[in-house]
């Protein structure tokens, strides 16, 4: 599972949805920021005037939600020129679109179209970084995010992370299953838990299940893990649950994921052992957004024809 | 302009919407995450288990997302005790609500709950303790959210900066009108745009402008500004704004905000200007999410009449 | 606050939405009239037709909905050309606009935009005749419209208001502060309900209360009211309360609107009183639909390809 | 045809919908109207106080929209007792509705509520009088509305017809095939129109075709037709149709309906020939609304528990 | 009611819906589909691949769809050409639609188009079966539907059976008056139904009622039923119906359908009655789709600017 | 992978969504039944009658539904009790709900309730009956359902499905990754696009790869397939791609998937190969619905209070 995607310029598109509906969900968060109309743009500045304007990076980071703002810059009217593509390495002072077209219209797309590209951005920034760390040590694992995204943003959330070079995890409730302590706490066991799951489950779902004690990884393989997750666990009580795998002859058979209490700080410690999966919440639920601005520049009146 | 809200154990609401209303919002956010169902409870826990949890603390700050929550749990058919109230201070470890009801219910609304209740939490947390700062100097300046929100989340950003005693400053482009460098680029100059929106605007607005230079201050004033946002300003360009307005008497006619470069390190030196509102855009476009947990029993199993 | 727009022949658009976002809308209205199909087209009309309209005012007026009607049919794939702006006066008999295209098309469409363009029309040429006679008395008066809409058609009624040259006042309840009799039967007296909403309301928003006896003109404006809504008062009494205000030296911190039994009889008593706001409900909830009709001609059969 | 409804004291429903969906349609509408919240409520009103309300004519008509309000109100929370049924003859200072529950709740729902209300009753104020205008000179003409609507408000204006005691006629598009003048004008004459239609559609609808001369009357009968619109016919050209069916033994085989320039004034006219509709734009396009209010009391500070 | 529709090659659009109307149900439909994206396309098939796709037929039928398919497809961009039209007989191996474009786009929604195609253009088939059938009885009878339909289809699935030949029936609820079983069963009976629906109906809508005996035709008729439904009459019980019809010299006012109990192998019994309409709710609630597949070519790499 | 389900009287819910969601769909399948009313209840049944009805079986089968139609009655206002389970088999004549409530109420949502029910259990009883033939030859495959649903309809088809004993197979676009024909049509060969996928998909997907060539299948297992469709190949084909894996020593690490051409008649064929899953697209693009009706009884007036 060795990261191929880090030495790419930019990412390819793993969350290919057809444009129109992408429309349809963009549509509906600019809706909401204009709500009745956008008054000071109206008052402001006259109908016939078309402008241009450079979307600006004013810091340096992994750039994404180039093809979000794109697809929403067209679809209300403007023309827009993406100069990177989402994955890229951006500098402080880049442009990254140039946007053209009636003025109003882009003065009340901006803080939408922004908004989206510095979370975004913020997201694939702090992922690559990450991903660029464990790199370092030839660590095959991968970085993956949780479902702990902001509410209503999992699709702009986890298509950043993957623009970063990490793994996306489970998209929403119908994806992979993967028992948690809850989960444990109402079933009974996590052998029990995976052992109904794998009875029952659809053939085209991998099971994955969260463990909180190394000696327990063995039981919930034979039972029919697929990943097991290692809640909590220090690096060494990781590599102790890599060792029981190794010494049975399973590793192949099963990934390991570490969850909770990872960090910049300590994620060596954390690719230093064989575990395949490092994921880390804070990617998606407390991102720092980049900071990225739009400049305007008017060009002309329209005439009226 | 004199903060009173600080001294509150918990806000009032100051975004009151019929809950209805907002039941219809958290739907749509819980159904984004079900997709086509929750496999993973319906694999593993039977459909006639009744539980209970726990909605707890693991880090002390503000709370902020409890009515959300409670909307939320009560309209899917749960039952729902809050422990505290929106905006009060909470403890590491403490319990913030008692939930019980169908297991499966709680553990496919789980994450969808505690991503709002984390998010908001974060943003009513870091608002206050701006507020804290600035409240030990006297200073009544308020300090107040951008439309820099998550895209989709301008009610719930806006309502959690208030919940922390912020001001949530304008809710979208149909509120105050705010004049901002990339209208003025187009129309012209401050002055201009000023005359042209006061000429024009419904009454029922008020008028903002941003200018970045002092000496403007006047002149912005005099077209009808009813507030001049203070763009990237040095607390002592602060100070001169506020010296020319106090000189030419009209310092309680108008509002001074003083937006860009506010940081928690350096809010002290703004606050000691006599400026009124002190915006920061990182409250909502990067907000540390606090660090909240669900943790479930089972009770019994749920007789089948 | 002198009425500028009456001079101009179309006036500027001051409820600025993206064209997508109005698109959407109009789809609904259009949606809700088609139900499963237009059965009549259908069987009546060969799909292969094409044909052209004109749009004709049947009686003079104020044409407002140009804008909407345009977008309606565009979106739908019709070519469109308008032949007036909004806010034009026009004749009886006059073309409003061309459209061409798909015969089906242009007659599952008619209804939808006569209805909105009819309606539109009607409140602004109703707004413009009440605007045009107190111009004759030089007052400096807005005439306003009130919340008192077609449900759902705030959008659309707020902006026939404002091309017809008048006051769109409060567009919804998250605008600007407006504390009623209601209101105050609830807090207890209007200056007490003042005095809070200052203490806490943002600062981006206006504060309005509604008084029924002059005397209180004083006490709301000292606790912070920006603007006072003098409820069925007599232009005496009005003119009572302006003097109360001009004595006390604070007629230019305040904005006083007389709201309740004004027509179009008698607003030129209210005209002459120095009120800086006259609000008029039947603008938008009882407005004359201005007579417009669509006359359709066949041009060719469509050659199959 | 005789209109049997003008005795009742309240019609019957006669366009039931599940209360359920009609929950989802007043929630829209409600939501336009509150946007990110009730300021002024929140700000003003404590979240702990109960009120009652009642609501109020202010003028006497026929008042209709009292299960829509009903629900609305019920569904948003609030407690609601109706003393009067849709359909009745309400007095001026008549108490409607009764309304407990939430004061800020009432507060945020007063306007959506009574613009429904208003409006609604209007239409069937006015219906019902021009009912009862023709009652008297025991016409059984029915009096019935168009689809000149106000844009959105298809099911609310065509119930208030109802309500009054006229004919709702064609609901939408896919209803009754209706080949007006526009249809004619692409598809050669309204001869071969109807027979078109009488050849191709569904045999679960009716027929209905516009003429403007008299003397089309037997071909379109003869052709198909079930019903025959009299466009823009004087009293005298409606008796002349009238006499050519009767002459040619086919009266009890189709309805004529007369359309366009009926007004208040003139309708006797109309009712003395036996024209069997009477088909009036004016009930929905350009209702008076009915003069509504509604006054609340506060009750009691809710106690915490 | 001779069914012309028969002779020709491809049906007219009998249920014309505006393009832009239809294309937000099937941007709804694909939604479904793609969910949170099309991870097998993204992750095989590179972003910058052109392809070339036909449309084909597996088996021989009647083809249905095609207008939706095309919309569908036009409205994500791709290009898109149909080779047959709606209503068309089609042949095994034969290119229905070839379409271009973007090769992710053309696998994200194939699924999708041949879901609407297959099931639409079994219902079409099956439907043209039933009609040729009795056609060659030269029985006059139509082909009816019900609202049998797969839930939430009420559109495609009538719209299916027109291009087969046959009649939609009653679209939905709001239309045509139907008097079934259980609405007598609880109005006490057909003939009270009937009067109280004649009374108080819309003059545009027919009333149609279930008899479950032969002896009550002439009953329902006079009390003014356009169509009586024969609820699971055999053949000989339809035969004494129309019988006791002529007798009454009122055949021609009336129309008589079959329901229950009609098949394929039983139809002719029933087309040699003079009933007028045989419906059967197999043709959409258990239709059989036709084969319908689609075979991707890759065309070249695009360029990228 | 041997299938327990069959031995349960009900099968448990296997795609658990929180009912508040369920409730959105089906009133929406609601809403489009209706249009804007039901005229036939309206006009026959009276406002206040009060009824019971109970939902029978005219045929014997497994049933599916039955949770969705309790959630759809008791939304909208009914009272239900089931007398039966999802998945329970039912015999003709037998009781599947009872219903009470307002009489129009119950006649309103009729249609749509058996709709749902009649497809849901025709695709339950389908299922159920090829996994008891299977069952009967001691084979542990499973019978799968495809993504050729009716459209719109993936979440109803597919946990009929499951509800029948069946494997719902990939449930939307975003789920497991499956490589079909026409991907690797563009992609260039099986092998290749399993390998691209391998390297670049989320850990937390399974992989499946169609193939057409018996020989190809240890190439595609090398590649990292989990799964490997055998696209149309005959049961002898099967037998020798099974035998491939074993004598590679990989039956276990892979599941196979028969695809195309089976049927009720030659499943057996397929049961005797050790193949372990056997799709069919029939189960859901073509059901034939359960005959299912619903007898109404009034039961009293209600009294106005």
């Amino acid at each position: 599972m060795k990261n191929k995607l880090l030495s790419l310029g930019g990412e390819p598109n793993l969350m290919f949805v057809p444009q129109k509906i992408l429309e349809e969900k963009l549509t509906k968060l600019l809706e909401e920021d204009v709500g009745l109309g956008d008054v000071t743009s109206s008052l402001v500045i006259p109908d016939d005037v078309q402008a241009k304007a450079v979307v600006l990076a004013k810091e340096a980071g992994i750039v994404a939600g180039i093809e979000e703002v794109s697809i929403l810059a067209k679809s209300v009217g403007l023309t827009v020129h993406a100069e990177v593509a989402d994955g890229e390495e951006i500098k402080k002072g880049q442009v990254l679109l140039k946007i053209a077209g009636d003025a109003r219209l882009i003065l009340s797309a901006e803080r939408t179209m922004l908004n989206l590209l510095s979370r975004m951005s913020g997201i694939a920034t702090k992922t690559r970084k990450l991903v660029a760390i464990i790199s370092k040590l030839n660590s095959s694992a991968r970085i993956a995010s949780t479902r702990k995204t902001a509410p209503g943003l999992l699709y702009f959330d986890k298509k950043a992370v993957i623009i970063g070079g990490g793994d996306p995890h489970r998209l929403h409730l119908d994806d992979m299953i993967l028992i948690k302590d809850n989960h444990i706490a109402v079933a009974g066991s996590a052998e029990a838990a995976v052992k109904k799951a794998k009875a029952m489950a659809s053939f085209s779902k991998k099971i994955e299940v969260e463990i909180s004690d190394a000696a327990d990884v063995l039981k919930v393989v034979a039972a029919g893990a697929d990943v097991v997750m290692l809640d909590n666990f220090t690096p060494s009580q990781i590599k102790q649950a890599c060792g029981l795998l190794k010494k049975a002859g399973c590793s192949d058979k099963v990934l390991l994921e570490a969850s909770g209490g990872v960090t910049e700080e300590n994620i060596k410690d954390y690719a230093k052992t064989s575990v395949n999966i490092i994921s880390i919440g804070a990617l998606t639920h407390s991102p720092k957004a980049l900071d990225i601005s739009l400049e305007i520049t008017k060009t002309r009146e329209k005439k009226r024809s």
